[in-house]
C-alpha cells in the first residue's frame, strides 16, 4: 500500500497554510451569550452517560458486559465457515447467559419485556454485528413471528425450541424477485381440505426465497411467508410454520435450497435461498393470529379488509427497523469515540510552532468532519430512546391502538434510513479522518461499515420506507385539511406536540420575522432560540407536504395510469418531505430531552450540540429557506459563520461527550484509541527535545540559507 | 439476513404513491428546445466507444483484455495469505505478458511509454484492485522511485531486476507517526565518510515506516526515504536503495517488521511496517539525482533551495495520483454499468398496471439517483484524459518547465480527491439502487467498495491535496492581483483558458444577468447556454479565492502563532475553493470534449449530460450562489426543475451510455448484470399470464369485496 505521499507542507513558505488553532482560540466570544460562557461549561459525563443509556439502562448495561466478552466478539480474517461457525455458537452463548429471551412469555420462561429486549439486542453490534442480526433473525424475526403471528397452539410448541436455540430458523419472507413489496410475493400456500395439510410451492426462479439467514447451513425450520389461497380464492400473505431439514442436516423432501456466498460484510450469517415444490404442512402450522382456515377450508379473519389486515400483520414485525434505528446509531457512537479520542492524540504538522505539530482535531477542517457527526448522533440517540419508549407502549399493551401502531410504524420507518444512513457516513468519515490506521481492520470502522452497510436496504429499503413516511404526512394533510386539525404532523412524534406546534399562519410570521435584516449578533441570537429553530424546520415539513399534496390533487380524478405517473413525477419531492420531516423528529427528540438536563454546565453544551445539529439542518437546506423567502442570504450566510464557531466551541467538549456514550476498551477495542498513539507522540517527542538538549542534533539546511 | 420487510403498496389505496412511468413520458418538451429532439437524439455507442478511450486506447484495449482473463481476477473469499500469494503470481502473469514495462527507457526494454503506462495500469482495477495497487507499488513507485530519483548506476543496477519482478520491493516513505506530512518524517540516514556508507535508522516507533507494500512478505529491498545527514547537517528527505531481506526471505541485520494485518481492502496486498537500527548501505545507494554526496560526505544538489528540491523530488512521484483519478473512475463506470443494466431489467411494484410491475429505471427517484452519477462519470473520465495528456507530456519532457510541473501537481491534486470519493459514492449508490443482491459479493459493488476506500487517503490525504489546490490559487491570485493577469486561474486547466475565460467585471455581469427575472422557459433556456454555466462556476471560485486572500491578508504581518491560527480559521473555505476549482476543471473538459463530437446525435445526448453535471454543481451549491446575489431565488428553483426534466430525458439513453463505457461481461462480472434478472422476469410474467389464460388463477380477495 502507498500511503499518502508527498504533501508536506512544513519547509515550504505556504506551510501555515493549514496550521493550527485550538478550537478554543478560534471560538469569539463578543457578541453571543452562549447561555454559559465557554469557560465555564463543562460537562458531567458520569451523569450524562447515565441519562444517555435511557429508560432500560440495565438492560443496556448487560448487554454491554456480555458484549465486551471475547467469546462473543469478532475475529477479523476468519474464512466464511469459520465465521458462521463462531456465531452460531455464541447464538448458544447468549442462550446460556439468558441474554435472549426477555421478550418472550412469562409463561415460557420469558421476561415480556419488550423495550429492554430491543435495547439488550441492539448492543451486541459493539461485539459483532453478524452475531446481532443472527440473533436477530432467530429470535427477533423467526421466534417474534411464531410470537406474534401465532396463537397460544403455535407458542406452546413451536417456542420452547426457538428460545434454546434448540430449533434454528429461517424467516422466509423475501423472494429473489420482491424484496420491499412483500405483498407481491410468488410463494403459495394452497389448502387441500383432503388431507388437511398446506402445500408450500415457489412456482418459478424469482418466487424463490432468498437472502434468508440460517437458510444456507443451520436452519431446521423456517416461518415461510406465502399467498394463502383456498377455495380458489388468495386471501394474501400469511405466514406458515415450516421444519427445512432434518437431523443430519439435509433438506425435507420437496425443499431445495443454495448458499448466498459471501457478502459486503455480515458473513458470520449463513445467508441462503430456499425453494418448495409443493412441501405438505399440517394446516395447524398457520400462524393462525390474523386469519385462519378450517379444517373445511373456510377462511376467516378478525381483520375484513385484507389491506389492513396485511399491514397489520407485517406491523407486528416493526422490532426489525427498531432495532436497526438502535444499533446504527451505537456504531456510530463508537466510531466517534475511536476517532475522536485518537484526533485528540495525534500530530501532524507544524504551524504555529516550531516543534510541536498540532494535535489533528485543533485543525478547523477536522472538526468540522467530526463534531457535527457527533451532534447527529446525540439527536439520533435521543430520537432512538423515543421511538424505543412508544415500540414498548404498544408491545406492552400500554398504548396498542391502531393509532398507537401507526404511529410506531410511521415513526420507525422515519427514523430506521437517517440513522442507518448516519451511521455509514460516520464510519466512513472516522475511517477517513484516521488516515492509513483507520484503513486497518483492527480499528473496527472498515469491518463495522462493511457490515453496517446492509442496514440500509434490509427490513426495509431506506427509500421505501422514507415513501411510507410520505404517504402518512399527505394522509394527515388531507385530514388536516378537511377538519382544520392543524399541528397533526407532529402528533406522532411528541406527546405534547399541540401544545407546542404552532398554527400556519403563526408559523409563517415566525418564519418571516428570521428574513428581518439586523445585526450579525442579533440575528445569531434569534437563530440559538429552540422556537425559531422548531419555526423553520416545521415550516419546511409543512410547505413541502403542501406543495405535493397540491401537486397530486389532480391523480384523484385522473385514470390509475395518469395518477401513477403524477405520483411517479413527485417521488423525489415525496422522499425529500419525509426527510425533511424525520429530521425534524430528531431534532424535537433532542430538543426534548434537553428539558430533563438540570446541570447547568451540561445543559450549556448540550444546547450548543443541539443548536448545531439544528442549524446544521437549516445550513444543509439552505438553498430552500432562501428560495422560499423563510431566510434572507444575510441570515443564511450567519446560520453558516455560526456552524463554524459552535464547532470550534465544542472541540474542547468533544472528549466527554465520546465518553460519555460509555463504551470500554473492551468495545472499541481499537488500537489506535488505546493511548498508543500517545505514548508515540510522546516518545517523538521526548526523543528530539534530548536531541535538541544534547547539542548534537543535525543543523537543518533550510536555517543555514535564511 | 432480514431483507426488506413489509413495505408493500400493492394493496393499499395508497399504492399509486411510488407507481412508476417512464422517463419519456416524465419529459416535457414544450417549452425547451434541447438542441435535437428527444425523440430523434441517439447515442452512437461504437463511436463514443472509442472516444471515451482517449489518446491511449490501445494501452487500455491491451490492458482490459489482460484483465478480462481469469489469471488475473479476484477470487473472493480468499484467506489473507491465499489472496496475497495470487496476486505476487498474478504480478509475475503481468511481466510474462510484457504489460509492466511500459514507462522504462528502451535501453533496457521498456518502452518510454508514460501516458499509455498508466492507462494500461488502471484498467487493471477492473480485475482486482490488489493487483492493480501491487503493481503499482512495485513499478510504478519502487520503480519509478529508482527511475526518477536515481541516475544511470541505479537505472543500470536496479531497474532490471525490478521490472522483472526478481526483486520485489517496497517503496518505504510513509510512516506511523507521519503519513501526509512526509518532510516531518524522523528515520534518518547520516553520512560515515570513514566507512563510504549511510547509516539508516528509524529511532523511535513512530519513525518505523508502515503500510508499505510488498514490506510483509514479499520485498527483498526498498527505496527508503529518509532525513539525509552529512557533516552535521540534515539536508532534507532524500531516498536510498537498501536490501530488506536475503535469499531464504530472512530480514539483512538490523532490519525488523511487523505485519500490518488485516485491512479494510486490498488484502491481496501484503502491507507491513519496517524499522531499522543503524542498518548501513553504501553511499552509491543515494538515489542522487536532486541530491548528492561526495566521498569525503560533502553534500550537493542541482537545485540550491531546500524547499523546491524537496517538492521536485516529490513530484516525479505524482503519477500515483494520475492512475488513482483513472482507476477510480473506470471503477465507477463499472458500478454504474452494473447497476444501470439491472435497473433496466428489475421490476418492482405495480403502479399504472393490474398486472406488470414497473421497471426500477423509471421510477423518478431510481434515475435521480443513478443518471446524475453517470453524467460525473463522464465528466471525470474526460477531466482525466487532460490530466493523463498533461502527466505525458511532462513525462515524455515534451512540456517539462517548472510551471509545467507545478501545473500537473496541481491538476492532479485537484482531480484526484474528487474521482476517488466519487466512486465510493457512485459503488455505495449502486450497491443500494440493487438492495440485497447489491450486497452480494458476486455482484462487485462491496468488493470493489471496499478496496477503493484507501484510494481517498493515500498518495496524498484527499483534504490535504485540496489544500495544496488552494494555495496554489491563493499564490496565483496574488500574483494576478500584482500583475492584472486576469484569468490565470485556469490556466494550466485549459490550453486556451485565456481565451475564454471572461475578466472578472465581465463575469460579473453575466452573473448578474441571470438573475433577471424571466419566464420559467427564457431562464431555463440561458441555464443550458456552456458561457452562463461557465460564467457561474467560475465567478464562485473567482469570489471564494477572493474572499479567503482578503481575510487572510492579516497573516502577512502577524507573529507565526496569530498567522496560523488564521489560516485554520480558514481552512475550511479554502478547502471549498479547491473543491470548487476541481469541480470546474471537471466541467470545462467535458465542455472542451463535447467541441470534438461530430455526430449529432451523440452530441445532443452528451451535452444534455454535461448539462446535468454543470447544472446539478450549481444546484449542490445554489445556497452559495442565492446568498451571493448570483442566482434569483425563482431561477435557482428553475435549475433544480430542470435538473429533473433532464434526468427524466436521459433516461432512455442510459443503457447505451454506459454501454459506451465499453466494459464486457468479463470485467463486469456480475450476475445481475447478465441478464439473469430479465430471464427471471420474463419466467415470472410468463407464469401468471399463463395462469390467467388457464382460467384456474385464484381469485384475489380483494377483488372480491369490491
Amino acid at each position: 500500500m502507498v500511503d499518502t505521499v508527498a504533501v508536506s507542507t512544513a519547509g515550504s513558505a505556504a506551510g501555515g497554510a493549514i496550521g493550527g488553532a485550538t478550537g478554543k482560540t478560534a471560538a469569539p466570544s463578543t457578541s453571543i451569550s452562549p447561555g454559559a460562557s465557554a469557560a465555564t461549561a463543562a460537562i458531567d459525563v458520569e451523569w450524562l452517560g447515565r441519562y444517555l443509556l435511557g429508560t432500560w439502562a440495565e438492560a443496556r448495561l448487560a448487554s454491554r458486559r456480555v458484549a465486551g466478552r471475547p467469546e462473543v466478539q469478532r475475529i477479523e480474517g476468519q474464512t466464511l465457515a469459520e465465521h458462521r461457525q463462531r456465531v452460531f455458537e455464541q447464538l448458544h452463548y447468549l442462550v446460556r447467559e439468558g441474554a435472549v429471551n426477555r421478550a418472550f412469555p412469562k409463561r415460557l420462561g420469558g421476561q415480556d419485556d419488550h423495550g429492554g429486549n430491543i435495547a439488550g439486542f441492539e448492543e451486541l453490534v459493539t461485539a459483532d454485528p453478524s452475531l446481532q442480526i443472527k440473533s436477530g433473525v432467530q429470535w427477533g424475526l423467526f421466534g417474534a413471528a411464531v410470537l406474534h403471528l401465532g396463537t397460544e397452539y403455535h407458542h406452546d410448541t413451536f417456542l420452547p425450541g426457538i428460545m434454546s436455540l434448540e430449533v434454528p430458523g429461517a424467516f422466509a419472507m423475501t423472494e429473489t424477485g420482491h424484496g420491499s413489496d412483500v405483498a407481491s410475493i410468488a410463494t403459495t400456500a394452497t389448502y387441500d381440505p383432503e388431507a388437511q395439510q398446506f402445500v408450500i410451492d415457489t412456482p418459478f426462479r424469482g418466487a424463490w426465497k432468498d437472502y434468508l439467514g440460517n437458510a444456507a447451513v443451520h436452519g431446521t425450520a423456517a416461518v415461510v411467508f406465502a399467498q394463502l389461497i383456498t377455495r380458489g380464492v388468495n386471501h394474501g400473505v400469511h405466514a406458515f410454520y415450516l421444519p427445512l431439514r432434518d437431523v443430519d442436516g439435509s433438506f425435507l423432501p420437496g425443499i431445495g435450497g443454495e448458499d448466498d456466498g459471501i457478502k459486503g460484510g455480515l458473513n458470520g450469517i449463513d445467508n441462503g435461498r430456499l425453494h418448495f415444490s409443493e412441501v405438505r404442512i399440517p394446516r395447524l402450522n398457520l400462524l393462525n393470529r390474523y386469519g385462519d382456515v378450517s379444517e373445511e377450508g373456510e377462511y376467516s379473519s378478525p381483520i375484513a379488509s385484507p389491506g389492513r389486515r396485511f399491514f397489520t400483520m407485517l406491523g407486528t414485525l416493526v422490532q426489525g427497523r427498531v432495532s436497526l434505528d438502535g444499533a446504527s446509531t451505537a456504531a456510530a457512537k463508537v466510531a466517534l469515540q475511536i476517532a475522536i479520542t485518537y484526533s485528540s492524540q495525534r500530530r501532524q504538522f507544524t504551524a504555529g510552532s516550531d516543534t510541536d505539530e498540532e494535535v489533528l482535531l485543533d485543525y478547523q477542517k477536522h472538526q468540522s468532519r467530526l463534531i457535527p457527526l457527533l451532534a447527529t448522533t446525540y439527536a439520533a440517540s435521543f430520537a432512538h430512546e423515543v421511538l424505543l419508549t412508544k415500540f414498548d407502549a404498544v408491545f406492552a399493551g400500554r398504548h396498542d391502538t391502531d393509532a398507537d401502531r401507526q404511529d410506531l410504524e410511521t415513526l420507525a420507518a422515519a427514523l430506521k434510513p437517517l440513522s442507518t444512513w448516519h451511521a455509514l457516513d460516520t464510519l466512513q468519515e472516522a475511517r477517513e479522518a484516521c488516515g492509513g490506521a483507520g484503513f486497518l481492520a483492527e480499528n473496527r470502522f472498515t469491518s463495522l461499515r462493511a457490515d453496517l452497510d446492509v442496514y440500509a436496504t434490509f427490513e426495509g429499503d431506506n427509500h421505501v420506507l422514507l415513501q411510507l413516511v410520505a404517504k402518512r404526512l399527505l394522509t394527515d394533510y388531507s385530514k388536516k385539511f378537511a377538519k382544520a386539525d392543524v399541528g397533526v404532523l407532529a402528533r406522532y412524534a411528541v406527546e405534547q406536540a399541540t401544545d407546542r406546534t404552532v398554527n400556519g399562519m403563526g408559523l409563517r410570521r415566525i418564519a418571516q420575522n428570521v428574513t428581518d435584516h439586523g445585526s450579525t449578533a442579533r440575528s445569531v441570537g434569534q437563530l440559538r432560540s429552540a422556537k425559531v429553530q422548531r419555526a423553520l424546520l416545521t415550516d419546511r415539513v409543512e410547505t413541502m407536504v403542501a406543495e405535493v399534496a397540491t401537486r397530486l390533487r389532480p391523480a384523484n380524478k385522473a385514470s390509475k395510469k395518469k395518477a401513477a405517473d403524477l405520483f411517479n413525477q413527485n417521488q423525489n419531492a415525496m422522499i425529500e418531505a419525509a426527510r425533511a420531516h424525520a429530521e425534524l423528529l430528531q431534532w424535537e427528540a433532542f430538543t426534548d430531552a434537553l428539558e430533563k438536563v438540570d446541570e447547568a454546565g451540561t445543559k450549556a453544551v448540550l444546547t450548543w450540540v443541539r443548536d448545531l445539529f439544528g442549524l446544521g439542518l437549516i445550513e444543509k437546506h439552505a438553498a430552500w429557506y432562501l428560495i422560499h423567502g423563510r431566510l434572507s442570504p444575510k441570515r443564511a450566510q450567519a446560520v453558516s459563520d455560526y456552524i463554524e464557531r459552535l464547532t470550534a466551541r465544542l472541540r474542547p467538549h468533544a472528549l466527554d461527550l465520546v465518553e460519555a456514550f460509555g463504551y470500554g476498551p473492551e468495545h472499541l477495542r481499537a488500537p489506535i484509541a488505546s493511548g498508543a498513539e500517545a505514548e508515540r507522540q510522546n516518545e517523538a517527542r521526548e526523543y528530539y527535545r534530548e536531541l535538541r538538549a544534547s547539542g548534537t542534533a543535525p543543523v537543518d539546511e533550510r536555517s543555514m540559507k535564511k
